[in-house]
């Protein structure tokens, strides 16, 4: 991961201290269930508690054991026989490396979901202060950049709500999805484990029962995992170009926060540039980019590979972890953002009318003109506005085929038609009528 | 979508004339919904229905409109003004291209879906089969590709069938995903039309609402539906690669069925060879592939832009035919795949026993021996093996720190102590204890 | 490929009747040079071309033979043997169908290349009649969607021209990295075939000899090939984001060509929007999801496996075709590219002076003031500005840190101190002084 | 990047102490031309050398700086201000923070890409010794997994030897592609930087002048070099998974070699498992993975923004690190690789001579038997071999319609057959007569 886009409650999940703190309690709860069961002495399995509890581990003791026997699980094993004594001899029997790595990271993918999951409501309810404060500010909707006809930020805000609340669910379900246990051995058999023992260490560590691993839990699960942080991550980066295209010089009708000492450019002491909105665009790609090898990693041969492994070990933390700053960076910057409803308004301004274009095309259908006739007249006058030649109702009052008279075309023209709906949309996506 | 790779039942999903009927169903229901407003006459709906209900498009017509006036939904239109007659003017009003377009989309690839999910139903149903012929049909376990420890040809199709009832969870989710109408005028704010139309439309056409639409229904959701439709991919990938391991000349425990007249090379007569699950391989690649452009389509700019239309052209229909496709094939290639036992007792026995040497290990740290000092003795005279000196079980005898008697060895060897848990498996994944 | 995304010319490459004609040229070839070694009769050769120079093959036929014999090249060449008579007995001896699919798709993807650079020069050309028509434009260079320095149009074009410069050359590349030939048997080792009849065959079709081909040419080749199309497809994005961004409504520097009866939105007769450009945009998307699945198709097993096979009856044609279309589209936007210099002035205006800050900051630290006070003195004036509170030059003058006289200052804001190097650099791109 | 798969070579490249020194060199040179030029006094460019030419630069004091201006370039030449002393004032005049950015980047990159090629070359050496040591080692070519005709391992590897020879010229096409120095100011006009500047830069650096950069280096060539590497990566994985097949327990034709105190499974003491390759397999899934967002990052908005930067962040050094140690990695794994040839001779009689099967083919189509009576011919008699019912060669003789001699049958049983155009295809790769 990179340090800068790194908050350190994410990284804590990814440390080794944590990675080795679960190691320990899914083998040490496992043990339990084995005395339970009368596969190794109840004293046995206290006393692994008893010295192995509180223990802090030493990863470079572990890494150093790791360069002789070429294998990790064995070298924290090892280790941990250091530490516990003989009683760890009782440990992991019956059991493969995957059924406490594979249980490991699931662990920590569910833990990292969790950040993620409260990431998630600091953005919605940013997203719904700001969506609420500009419930009614006019802004011009635009489709193909192009104006289109009014709507209000707030309407704007809402949608990006109703996206990320979408969002949350993706991640409650892909937690769901990789939040499982296997504790089957070889190649998941129970041939030396009981499945009993998964049962136990399942409950005790959260998560659901593997229904069928093969020494592995299946890819599938991870890479429906990544896909869904990889969609989380488009939408951040849905709102993020918004915010970038609203700052522009030309447009500015919203701006990041600017920092009291902050410089846009080392070169152009005037610039304010969206940098924030930027990196999350950025960081958005990189986010994505695990969705790929996660999917490669799903054909495995036979009952396992070890070619997932590389790959989690980058993209597990990396991804989480990338996300997780992405999610309270977006959050920060819809709370802070400045709005500028006077710019809104301006630009809503600047084509002379031309966005109640389909209000006239509709009046004059509804007068008996045929539609092909009406988009044609309405067209006609429009076309002339683009091109400098003046106003837009004027041009309409002056066409003979408009056959709507003053009052009407101003009626036409008013804004607070378009928002007769929010309240409607508001309901829908806040849950209440506002 | 390439024509050797779809049925006919998947491309009518696609084609012309039912985009057209589906558009035009859309339109007579938004008509349906304004007359009952009051907002157009009555017997206009009535007679839209009667002239258009069974219609026959003409594609080419409408592909020659649109060549002159470069819009898809309006030459539509005015095409369906040619064959309805006058009262199609009502058709569309207060509406934009994209409340068509859009929804059209989510009943085409909620379509799809339904096909996709019954699709995965033959796979479920041949895995099941076939797990339950092979429940307690010995075979080896590979991990790395290399022989760990005995399971049962059935416990393999079984972990395949939970992966595939994921799958199938997978696509009904993703329907979910996707299947939203959006009738809610140019930039979504129901200025032109009431949001009344748009629930009548929606519950027609077996739809959910969509909360907030800018115009588009927002692609976050395809996004989300495309990756599940890759991570489904990604599924048939493991089970071809299995099969294609199988099928190896040095395993050959497996085999495609291969039919009378078939040819497996022009140069080699002798040649059987896995194409069917080669192919699968490739088309899962193919289907995984539309997950990126999936994922870029998000950040539409504002209230929309119309880059997505061009790659939802391709992978929409591509990626649902093509996998439609594979499903069909996989459950074919599963329901007539030739299985031999026999091959796979051969191929278990091929390492003198080897295959229990976890069971060994355990045996001497249950008889006190450290969990270091066992591994090394069970190592040593597996390597003995593996270089081609012997037999393990002589080895072990010879062996004087290996403190077993015969029969505690031979005990050891038993193939049937490994399959003690089949039962408990194949209760998670089917269900039923059998 | 999508139809309407495709030219007839990128089609025909790919048509059934084409490909035919490839590989029959190819075993005709090949029995001139086995002929010519004494293998078979120079007969046989003659009849062969005699009778099947001028074929016209029939597809249907091909496909129905296939059916029974599951296999492509053997329906090929049984329905060679319908046309040619028995001496078609001589041909494909010590091939593979590998020898020829393969040796077919090089000279496929050669042409099909051939027209990408001739669609590139095209591209080339509007760039730079478009850049030296407004080499002197002035236009506002933005950095991050804000306002930075002034620069010219034609500039902004010559980058895109150097851009589609490397374009070509990584085309041409593309090609030499895919237009290699293999006739050499089973499995590569020119056990039947001797390495002659390679090497004729590869000059009759234009064609490098494959150093070692294993059955198969190694996909590495058609992995580099599918990732310079991705990349040249998002030059063509970078071009196509640039033009949607100058046409934005409150930008409007630039705008696509709009046709006499051309329909921008079906609701508001008012719109023009950039729709080719963001066709453009999600074309790009498109021709890069080949990148994924033609690495994927790298990792053949041992001499080959017919993975890849599927994959590439998507990609190969559909990326090309794309690829093709896009290329020629954007030639024609740029070339009738509706360009207005009087908004950009009006735009570069719109900041009151602010793009000079540069130059006033360096005027400074070069009056002996340091980097540091030099950047905070403009800043604050900036600021001021950016605050709507008034005019930048005013507040430099009333500025006491500023001491920069009237004339000085004014100096500094000359626009023309910005192009006097455009010169140069339009010599580094197209090679002349102008 | 990911610690276990690092060398300290690697790292070297993008440990902070090297970018700043970097920084350093770009920002001092710049300085000694504008003194040559006259801009800045030469006793200032002399100081800026004396002081900072060895000086050891403070990243956490740059950090701590940046946290303040939220601007990384002009944190870091604060610092140069409180090493070099007051004339740091002079640097950076009239250049841009891209200016020092974008050609660190390129120096780093192209260091990083010597590194690959030497590791290429280690490839390369391990591949060339390996294949002559067994030029002539007969084994069986496989496609689709199954026995296809023997083949030599030697010509295995010289496939695999060209393959990483195009790697070797993919990768510095990659660095020609990325080697380029841009010192152009702020949107690239040189407005207040000189162009001799900028070509005094690049010679001392080592780069060749960047045509056109607009403020930035265009990312075209960043996608095109990580789409090399891409390639490279799937380069390593074909062999990767080559190596794990001829692992496979079944097959057992090399293996990779396994040091001392290796343990291949914590619970089955008897496993040797191809880890390294596997480990390489999901490496290359790794490294991969950063095409797609550097094909993102290509279409910057105007004349850029700044989403490229933190995608850069990550893939930069990630990318070439990991595939550095995969290289290497792979020459060891290859240099070292355990091959068996009286394995490969087993496996290569394993079928009982149906490897032969198109000798006999083309020995019936010589007689002037047609070309579908022979192939049927032959074929009938190999499917009883596949169907474990006897000896191929006994079926021909017994076979009527195959009316070839004992003596002719049992030379075309021939293995030397095979190997007659070895010494071609090696001197095609090798570019020597051996």
């Amino acid at each position: 991961m990179i340090p800068r886009y790194t908050r350190k409650e994410a990284a804590a999940v990814w440390d080794a201290q944590t990675r080795f703190k679960i190691m320990f309690e899914i083998e040490a709860h496992a043990a339990d269930a084995m005395a339970e069961l009368g596969v190794i002495p109840k004293e046995a399995a206290r006393v692994i508690w008893e010295k192995g509890r509180d223990a802090v581990w030493d990863p470079e003791r572990i890494d150093d054991i790791e360069r002789v026997v070429k294998h990790d699980v064995i070298a924290f094993l090892t280790h941990v026989t250091e530490i516990v004594g003989p009683e760890a001899r009782f440990l992991h029997q019956g059991m493969t490396s995957s059924d406490v790595n594979d249980t490991t990271l699931a662990v920590q993918l569910s833990r990292a979901t969790d950040l993620l999951i409260e990431d998630v409501d600091l953005v919605l309810a940013a997203l719904k202060k700001r969506a609420f404060e500009h419930k009614l500010t006019p802004t011009v909707g635009r489709s193909h950049g192009i104006h289109a006809e009014p709507t209000t930020f707030g309407l704007k805000l809402a949608g990006h709500y109703a996206e990320f609340q979408r969002a949350k669910e993706r991640l409650a379900m892909a937690k769901f999805e990789i939040a499982t246990c296997a504790i089957s051995g070889a190649v998941g058999t129970f041939a030396n484990v009981a499945p009993q023992v998964e049962a136990y260490v399942a409950e005790k560590m959260g998560l659901a029962v593997e229904p069928v691993s093969t020494q592995v839990i299946p890819r599938d699960r991870h890479a429906a995992y990544f896909a869904a942080l990889a969609v989380v991550a488009s939408s951040i980066e849905r709102l993020a170009v918004e915010i970038r295209h609203l700052q522009r010089t030309e447009v500015l009708e919203a701006e990041e926060f600017f920092e009291q000492g902050q410089k846009g450019s080392s070169a152009m002491p005037h610039k304010r540039n969206p940098i924030l909105t930027e990196n999350l665009t950025g960081l958005a790609r990189l986010v994505r980019s695990a969705v790929t090898p996660a999917l490669e990693n799903v054909a495995l041969w036979h009952e396992r590979d070890i070619s997932h492994s590389s790959v989690e070990r980058g993209i597990a933390p990396d991804t989480t972890i990338h996300l997780d700053f992405a999610l309270r960076r977006l959050a920060n910057v819809v709370d802070r953002l400045l709005i500028y409803p006077e710019n809104m308004q301006k630009n809503l301004d600047r084509l002379g009318g031309l966005v109640h274009s389909q209000r006239v095309l509709l009046a004059l259908t509804q007068k008996g003109l045929s539609r092909e006739a009406s988009y044609a007249a309405v067209q006609r006058n429009a076309m002339r506005v683009w091109r400098g030649e003046g106003n837009f109702l004027d041009f309409l009052n002056a066409d003979e085929e408009v056959t709507l008279s003053d009052a009407e075309l101003e009626e036409l023209f008013d804004l607070g038609y378009h928002f007769k709906n929010v309240d409607v949309i508001f309901a829908r996506v806040f849950g209440e009528q506002t």
